[in-house]
Parts: C-alpha cells; sequence; structure tokens
C-alpha cells in the first residue's frame, strides 16, 4: 500500500508551526508497512488543495489530510475533498451533539459556525474526536481511501491510533506485527556487526536498526495472515537477539524512553536519586520529573553553575576547585558525593563540562564534560569529548548520563 | 517571487526526523516577501525528485532543494538537477581544497567518495559551508532559481543567512527590510486591539502579528527602492508602536528569546539570580543556564521535587506544607524567600504546581501553577490556571516565570 501525507495550513506554509504531525504519520504508516514516497504540504487553498489531492490520488492507495477542520471559514479540507470526490454533504447527529456536550463541558458559548464542523460527507466514516471539536472522516471511493484528520497533534495522534490503525490493518491482506528492543549504551555499527548473519538472512519477519543519540532501536516486523502468526514468526528473533544484546536492552516497549525506563527501575526496587548538574543546567532533572511517577524517586536536584553553588550547596572543596577546576574528575567526584549527601539519597548523579560556545581551552576543549555516579559505596565517573554545538553538548551529556547511571545500578542491584 | 521548498531524503519519508529544514526555511522566505505555496518531500530517489522538480519548475520562481548533498551514493539532489537542467559536472577546485583542509583539522581519513562533494554543475555559483563538506549551489536556468542546500540544519542555516539571503535579495526588483518589535505579557488578541487602526490603514508598511505562549511578535515589513528608503518608511511606524506597546516590548531583534533578554538585562545592571522548581524540575534553569554569558547571572537552582526537599533545601517550613499543601500561595512565598538565602542572590523565582496528568483535584485541579518572585525586598506571588497536558504546563510555568521575572525586575530597578 502506498500512502500520501498532504498537510493543510497556512501556518506551515508560513513556517509559523513546524509539521511534526508528518513525521509522526509518516513513522507509524512505515511500521504498517505503508510506503510513502511523497509528503506535500499546501496552505488554506481550494485551488492548490484540489490539485494536490487529484496528484495524490493517481499515485496512492491512502491520502492522509491533516488540518483545516476547524470552524471557520478558512478551514475547508472537508468541503474541498467532498467537492472533488462529488459527495453531497448533510449533518451527523451524533457528532453535532459531542460538540454540543464539549461546548457545555468547558462552559463556552457555541457559535454558529460551530455545527460546519459536524457536517459529513455522503458515505464517509466518522472518526471520533475525544480531544477536541473535529470529527475525523474516511472516506474511500474508487479504491481510494482519504482520511481526514485534525491539525492539532494532542487530537491527531490518539484519533490515529484508535481509529486509523485498525483501519489500516483491515485493508492491508496481511496482519504486520512488530516488536521493539531498545538499546542502549551501543553504537549503530557495533549492533549491526553483532547481527549481521541475521540481517543478512532476514527475509520474514525483517530487523530493521534505528539509531539516536547513545541509543539504538531494533525493530523485527513480521507479516502473517493473522497477528497470531506474525507474532509467531517474531519470537525465535527476539529470542536470538535479546540473548545476543541482553546487557543493552533497556525497554521492549517501543513508547518507553530511557528516563521512564531509569525511574521505573529505582521504582521497583524503592530507590531514590538525587542529580547535580553544572553545564546541563536542570535538564537531566527535568526529563527525569517529566515522567509521572518521579515523585517516588526523584529526591532533589542542584543546579550549581557557579563554583560558589558547588561549594555551598554540595560542600565541594574551595581546594579541589582551584587546583583541578570545576570541570575535572575530581570535581565531578565532590558533586556526586555532595549530592547524594545533601539530597538525602540512594543514588546520585553529577554533570561538569563546558558545553561552549565559549569557555574551552587547549587542554580543556569545548565538549569536555565529566560524568560522576554512585550507588551506596559503588561510584564511578568518566569522561567524555563530544562534538557539537551547546545544545548538542548539553543534550548528550544527559543522555550520557542516563546510560551511565542505568548501567552502575544494574551492577549494584545484583550485588 | 513563488518559491518551492523540495526536502529530499529517505529519512523524511519514513518520519526518522521531523523537517525542521522546511519550518526555518518558510519563515526566511515569507520576511523576505517571498510567497510558498507549496512544500514537498521525496525520498532519495531520482525517479520522483526529478518529478517534483519539474512540477515546481512550472509553478515557483525559486526552487529550495535540501538535503541529499552527502557524500554516499544514495545522495543525488544534486545530480538530478544537473540532469534535469542538462548541465554538465566538473571538479570544482576550490571546494577540493575545502573539503581536504575539514578532514585534516579534525584528523580524519578522506575517502574517494568524498571527492564528489565537490563536484559542481557548469555555470552554479557555489555556497561556501563553514560547518560542513558538502557546498551549497544555485543554478539558475531559464528565469528559474534552484538553489542546493545541505540537510544539516547547522550547515543550512548560517549557509542560508549568508549566501542564499544576499541572493535573494538581488533578485527582487525592490528591497525589504523588516523589524521585528518582541513583546511579552499581552496576548494576541489585546496587541491588535489596540493598533487596529494601523492594521487597517497599513499599505507600505504592512504590520502583521505572530503569536506563541504569552509573547506577540509585531512585525513591520517595508518595501522600498533600496534598503535606507525601506528603513525610513519603517521608523515611524515603529515610534508609534514603541510608544503604545512600550512595557510589553522585551527586545527588537528578533532571534533574541526572552531568557536571553532577561539574561542580559541581569547582566547590564550587575544582578544575580537563583531558582528554586518544583513540576518545572530544573527546565526553568536549564533554559537560563543555556544562554552563553549566564554565568554571570545565574548562582544556583533548586530542583525541590519532593516536600522533603522543600524542607531541607529551601527552609520551607514543614507546618505551611502541611497546613497549605505544597501546591499553595504560601509555599510558593517561603520557597522564594529560600531560594534567595540559599542561592546568595539578589532575585529568586520559585515554581510550584500540578503539571498532571495524576495529582490533580477539585480544589486543585491540573494545571494550578503558582509562581512567586523576589527582587531585593520586593515580593509578588501569582497564581496560573494552564490548560493542556503535561509538557504544556510545564513549558507555559517556565514561560510564565521569566515574563513576570522581567516584570519585577523592571519596577524594582526603577525604584
Amino acid at each position: 500500500m502506498i500512502a500520501e501525507i498532504i498537510s493543510v495550513g497556512t501556518e506551515i506554509l508560513l513556517g509559523n508551526i513546524v509539521n511534526t504531525n508528518t513525521a509522526y504519520l509518516a513513522e507509524e504508516l512505515a511500521k504498517l508497512g505503508c510506503s510513502a514516497h511523497h509528503q506535500v504540504a499546501v496552505g488554506d487553498n481550494e485551488e492548490f488543495l484540489k490539485e494536490a489531492i487529484s496528484v495524490a490520488k493517481n499515485r496512492a492507495d491512502i491520502i492522509l489530510l491533516t488540518g483545516g477542520l476547524g470552524p471557520t471559514q478558512d478551514d475547508l479540507t472537508k468541503e474541498v475533498v467532498a467537492k472533488f470526490f462529488q459527495k453531497e454533504m448533510h449533518l451527523h447527529q451524533e457528532s453535532k451533539q459531542r460538540i454540543e456536550e464539549f461546548f457545555q463541558l468547558r462552559g463556552i458559548l457555541l457559535t454558529e459556525n460551530n455545527w460546519k464542523q459536524a457536517m459529513i460527507p455522503e458515505g464517509a466514516e466518522v472518526l471520533t474526536n475525544d480531544n477536541g471539536t473535529a470529527p475525523g472522516l474516511i472516506l474511500s471511493v474508487e479504491g481510494v481511501h482519504t482520511i481526514l484528520l485534525p491539525g492539532p497533534p494532542n487530537e491527531l495522534k490518539p484519533m490515529f491510533e484508535s481509529s486509523v490503525v485498525p483501519y489500516l490493518q483491515t485493508l492491508s491482506k496481511a496482519s504486520i506485527y512488530s516488536l521493539t528492543l531498545r538499546l542502549c549504551g551501543i553504537g549503530e555499527s557495533q549492533a549491526e556487526t553483532q547481527m549481521l548473519d541475521m540481517i543478512e538472512s532476514q527475509t520474514n519477519p525483517t530487523i530493521a536498526t534505528y539509531a539516536k543519540l547513545g541509543q539504538v532501536d531494533i525493530r523485527i516486523t513480521a507479516k502473517g495472515e493473522h497477528q497470531e502468526e506474525a507474532i509467531h514468526l517474531i519470537e525465535p528473533v527476539a529470542k536470538e537477539l535479546r540473548k545476543r544484546f541482553a546487557p543493552y536492552i533497556y525497554s521492549e516497549n517501543a513508547k518507553e524512553s530511557l528516563e521512564e525506563s531509569l525511574i521505573h527501575l529505582f521504582c521497583e526496587n524503592g530507590h531514590t536519586l538525587a542529580v547535580a548538574e553544572s553545564c546541563t543546567g536542570g535538564l537531566l532533572g527535568s526529563c527525569l520529573v517529566n515522567i509521572s511517577g518521579a515523585s517516588s524517586v526523584f529526591k532533589a536536584g542542584f543546579i550549581t553553575y557557579a563554583n560558589e553553588a558547588k561549594e555551598n550547596l554540595l560542600k565541594v572543596s574551595q581546594n579541589t576547585l582551584q587546583v583541578y577546576g570545576a570541570v575535572s574528575e575530581e570535581v565531578a567526584l565532590e558533586m556526586v558525593e555532595g549530592v547524594v549527601k545533601e539530597g538525602n539519597s540512594d543514588c546520585g548523579i553529577s554533570i561538569t563540562g563546558i558545553a561552549g560556545p565559549e569557555g574551552g581551552s587547549e587542554k580543556k576543549p569545548v565538549g569536555l564534560v565529566y560524568i560522576a555516579f554512585k550507588c551506596g559505596e559503588k561510584v564511578k565517573v568518566h569522561k567524555y569529548n563530544i562534538q557539537g554545538n551547546r545544545e548538542k553538548v548539553r543534550n548528550s551529556a544527559v543522555v550520557y548520563a542516563l546510560i551511565g547511571m542505568r548501567k552502575l545500578y544494574m551492577e549494584w542491584i545484583k550485588r
């Protein structure tokens, strides 16, 4: 099945918003085995939209349109689709009722143009929107499945997952199922080398790797006549991969992030964590606290960017700071001792480094970062030389901190 | 002038990366007065790329192609463009030399395929790349200006600014100049109401507003025969807007963020700042420390997500926590007193709130956030009810903290 994504909205054409919907949909379509050869964005313009639909119809089986389902005159995706496929519009009672309830619940006054959102092209399947007023639509005409989704990502994503995924699965004659093993602390090329034999002999299931900073996802995808068959095909491959990559796998849930898995791991074992950050300035703390459920694990964070704060809050000695400098193994170690003590936690992480663009020297270049880890009596410190700009150095340091903590913690709890 | 943006890359089609380049280019083109009616993405595929160029050529004056300029066989943007416009490729000595230097400087071994990047279509203008090995190109054929830019944003953006903007300015017969006034602490509709007379009577210059969370940009754009004339046209309009919006304008530099302007303001006045964060967990500290030059202003940050940390690190009284709860005006006030004292700073910010999705109650719903501010003896606390998910609540709280701090600080330094 070939899919084409058409984003509708002048705010996209003007660059006022970044088109994250398209990336999301493209990734989800790929997981379902749909190929996408084209992504297109047009404004809220009847002529250009019609043209885009007409082109897509000739080269795709599935057209995914996002945006332009709002209540104002500007929003015309649904109207243009109906006109293009020569379908009359009629009022959909259930959608009308949902819109009424939505407004009542929020105590907002309904205006006449809100009914526009309850108008549905003849023969279209309505996808309910649990997070907004615009229903989604599927219109199948002449073998082309045109799917309309609302623009706001918090409406689009749940609707895609609950309604569009099952629809696309029924379209495809085969059932596609995939399992993702999430690895950290291993590079993509090393991972590939360790499973080259499996990649080379793959047919069904297929194995693909996706790398991002410090992490590699291995996605095993199988096609079967039904889901059970696909799962059955995946299992022996997953088993072999689990054996080969055991120390690196942090999750088998494609949506669980590294920080989530770390918080869950601490939670299960009833341990607590505190962090001290210099160059990352709270980025590590912020990513940990962002996990729902972090409150039982995360004890405290210290943003000790200035030397004075390292001394006062973490009891790093002035002497160590003067002799070795703030960015040193010695200071990282004193920081991690301080953070566990002052934060009153079982484990601790400290980060000190030079994020740039200023502050680097020949001996201590931009990108030099020390991260120290402490679990009970177990202490480790690592040195990193990170290439890239300030943002890259900070983000990488956070990922390395999570990976390093996971590694030491696993050793510690197995003691 | 009509422009079309074509992104090339299978990683975009698969949704492995979000296409931020297109949003950036679209916004910059709009500033230059270029209209963009279409954005397209295709994979590293000769047939589809040729087709996309052919379509764009018939509806645009400027074709911006991004990506596919790398050294591997996959990368074919330049080759397809040369073929399409029937231009021979030849080795560009200067680019060859730059590539050699780039590799030497980094001590990386050059491989044969790297020379591919120094091959240039006949008649093309070469745009030097100061941040990578792929040169950019401009090829003007039959009145269509085809511009090729490298995919990595840190290479594309500087190249666009230094080479493409001046080129596009010479193309346009008129000189376009724009000035952006950046406002905070005022809503878009209020801002528009306060300058409705000016918007309604606008011709040249034009006035447009762009809103994002808590901030409004007013962009004044003028066309003149030369830049001086355009600037001259803008000045009286800017003067009037400055008069009307004085208390809200935080910058006249379209690229200066709210946190940057705050750090610069503190820096100029020689004052220091410390922050205490609960639900935002370090997000505020991280955004402040991200500003180059923050070290002289930012004294310390405390991530006191747990009550215990609020007591131990900020000396919030157990009694206040028990009587009023962690998310309360009273706790926010004790936190801000604590952060200034423990952080040894002139000014302080404290944030405590319920980011959700759990933890809300009827009396204290998800999205309830208290932010307290202190400048010397001046103390203020504000209550916010933020709609949206966890991410939205946290991000909004950070923006409100910056806006609130700026307001109190301005009052304080004028004392």
